[in-house]
């Protein structure tokens, strides 16, 4: 692989004791490890030793009270990521953060404190959160709808680009012996509809100049957003034919906005599921699922679109119109309109809809070879960039991923065997 | 020194090229380490090496544009500590945080988020924050009078404390072999004047349950809420009379809020200079202060406190009425109240006056026996606990703090020799 070829990009996600919950008593993480440093350590050397792009942070800021869940964001992921990122080197840093709780100034501040502190690791993925019982912790006004939430989102990057730009410091004395100049600190005075701030931010351009943005959003809303603003998509793409549709949708929106298209990045979310046949993956899929059997796969993919169980012939074909979400429901529109995508390009019946996905993103099983060249699949045509990995069970799966799949993607020569020492996450993406 | 002795408690404060701004071009700190890991880096080590309780960061979200003055808050104090306790042990950290320009859950998050990650080494210093530019930096609205920021941040404070301790994981799976039990995670429903939270915090009680709470104000408003949340008191205390005055102040007020007093503990803030002489430590004295001469530094205090130079007679006592400021005026009144607070137990002349404070903290100076000889006096009858130690270089006066002054320190049996490892900062403070 030259320096001037196109590479994979894999980031690795470390939530917790792994993306499906239910595949906790199936994994070695337990109660103790959800807050342990030393687990999270122990990860961040594994993904490093895996030479992964960015280990990343979904987030949401409220503790989860369900029956039978699982607390999945805890640890506030800027202070994880910093606490990761001064014990182990090189690999990059997704900090997930909500445009809707937060003040742009405080946000753009400890942002760029990462990176500077990092050197230019980090990768801010901007979300406007979508749980009433995140709102709950934020005051007593509920959640604003989806159009308002993205308005602001807007607003809060724009500023907060700014903002990241207003301070570059002289790199020596001033001639009149000045210990610096404070005329390379400018304030914005920026007034908009949301947020009026003076500026400048207290912290400097970082040696990437300011943290890439990525965006995760599937909703039309989540889109626009994503071609003005995104350079990193972690998006929700369960196929080929779905992943050109969303390429083409985004490519179009990003040339109104006058942005180049190749300059936004596709890392969709990819849930492995790696054993010694295909027949054994199945299996673990179903376990991982919480589900007893493949029938109870498909019961929970009825529930979850609200179809009824007493017709539902799990082999009949299913069009994407008999399981379209009503737009202004709540929730992450983005997780179900990718199953309703893939539907859309591909005619499949309830038995093989819940092969595609798992956790809403998409599933890839096998043995380690059948893995790795679905993953290679869906790259090296361009319709994907990469792949942000949703480990079924931490720490085991990411073990796994490093062990099986990484030196067959290496050997393929599509994948990095070493990082580029001092290399700034922008330029690990090419961006 | 036995496990049961009373403890001296020393801070450092590790802000930029050092504590007195127009001490830099003396030091060695150039513009780039302002923003340089590897300079607190070395900073932090060399704290730890001299067995400083905490790491010590003030704070204000703004950039000072001001001609001839300098970034001194820049790196968001959490970011850069949480950087510095990953890697090296022991040494506590107090951030500086304001409870006017953060919202209670986000900012409960992240510094639980902290003390879990680093077992129990934080100390939250809660700021109202009293500078115009830092409110123009978060909306369009001016900075709240003082009683309306102190009535909020007793609010915060309040809130902050239910959310650190609202969730109490499980140990092990409860008896149905439930990963969590959610009933360990209580709602707080907390409705007050300014906030309203749900709750309950997503992130656990930490190994010392939560921060350590330091407060630094020192206006009435500051002291009432120092005597009802502070457990560490940065205050500006010039003298052993004025430290017993305030003492006794924030005694009573704490028993009415029904506290015990001895759980409160005074570091007020120290600014060292050791030379060979106490001669030459008053010559430096001038220099770090910017003065040309003695009678340069009385013309800063006549400007500091609006005084008419043309008829102070630098060698008359001057009384605190004298220089008694508008309590209604903006900016950190506690500064100015510390010379007050001397003169009212103190008569002093102009010439001495400026002799007792740097940058408004008390000034100790002379040669590294005075010096530790000073710290042991007001410390050993009870006046104080302690200091935060202001150098008016980094890392220069740290350094020669280390190796001149910590040795006389624990020679004289007063200071630990070493950290007990695993000790939390409430532990250390015997808190």
């Amino acid at each position: 692989m030259t320096a001037a070829a196109r590479e994979l990009h894999l980031n690795i996600g470390l939530n917790t004791t792994g993306y499906l919950e239910p595949a906790w008593p199936q994994g070695s993480a337990r109660i103790a490890d959800i807050n342990a440093p030393a687990f999270y350590e122990r990860i961040a050397r594994l993904a490093h030793r895996g030479r992964f792009d960015a280990l990343f942070l979904s987030d949401h800021p409220a503790l989860r009270l369900g029956p039978g869940s699982r607390p999945f964001h805890t640890l506030d992921p800027l202070i994880l990521l910093t606490h990761l990122a001064a014990q182990v080197p090189d690999i990059g840093l997704v900090a997930t953060v909500s445009t809707t709780y937060n003040s742009p100034y405080n946000l753009a501040r400890r942002t760029q404190s990462v990176d500077v502190l990092t050197a230019g690791r980090l990768i801010v993925n901007m979300v406007s959160s979508f749980n009433p019982d995140v709102a709950a912790n934020f005051g007593s006004e509920p959640l604003p709808p989806r159009a308002a939430r993205y308005a602001r989102a807007h607003e809060f990057v724009e500023l907060v680009k700014q903002l990241w730009t207003s301070w570059r410091p002289l790199e020596k004395p001033a001639p009149d012996g000045a210990f610096w100049d404070q005329t390379t600190g400018q304030p914005i005075d920026f007034a908009g509809e949301y947020f009026s701030v003076r500026g400048p931010l207290n912290v400097p351009v970082s040696p990437q100049t300011h943290p890439v943005i990525a965006q995760a959003g599937g909703s039309d809303s989540g889109i626009a957003f994503a071609a003005r603003h995104g350079e990193i998509i972690y998006a929700n793409i369960l196929s080929r034919a779905a992943g050109r549709a969303f390429r083409a949708k985004l490519d179009a929106k990003a040339r109104e906005f006058g942005r180049d298209p190749s300059k936004i990045l596709l890392v969709p979310g990819l849930v492995p599921i790696v054993a010694e046949s295909r027949a054994e993956a199945l299996r673990l899929h179903e376990t991982y699922s919480g589900a007893r059997d493949e029938a109870d796969l498909i019961a929970g993919f009825t529930r979850q679109f609200g179809l009824d169980p007493a017709t539902l012939d799990p082999d009949r074909v299913i069009t994407a119109e008999e399981i379209l979400p009503d737009p202004e429901q709540g929730g992450a529109l983005g997780f179900l309109l990718g199953t309703v995508e893939l539907l859309r390009h591909e005619p499949l019946t309830p038995r093989q809809i819940v092969r595609r996905s798992a956790g809403n993103h998409l599933l890839l099983l096998g043995t380690a070879e059948e893995v790795a060249d679905q993953i290679i699949d869906l790259w090296q045509d361009g319709t994907v960039d990469g792949y942000t990995v949703q480990p079924p069970r931490n720490p085991e799966d990411i073990e796994i991923f490093v062990e099986k799949v990484i030196p067959i993607l290496q050997e393929r020569g599509v994948f990095r065997r070493d990082y580029i020492p001092g290399e700034t996450i922008r330029a690990r993406y090419g961006l």
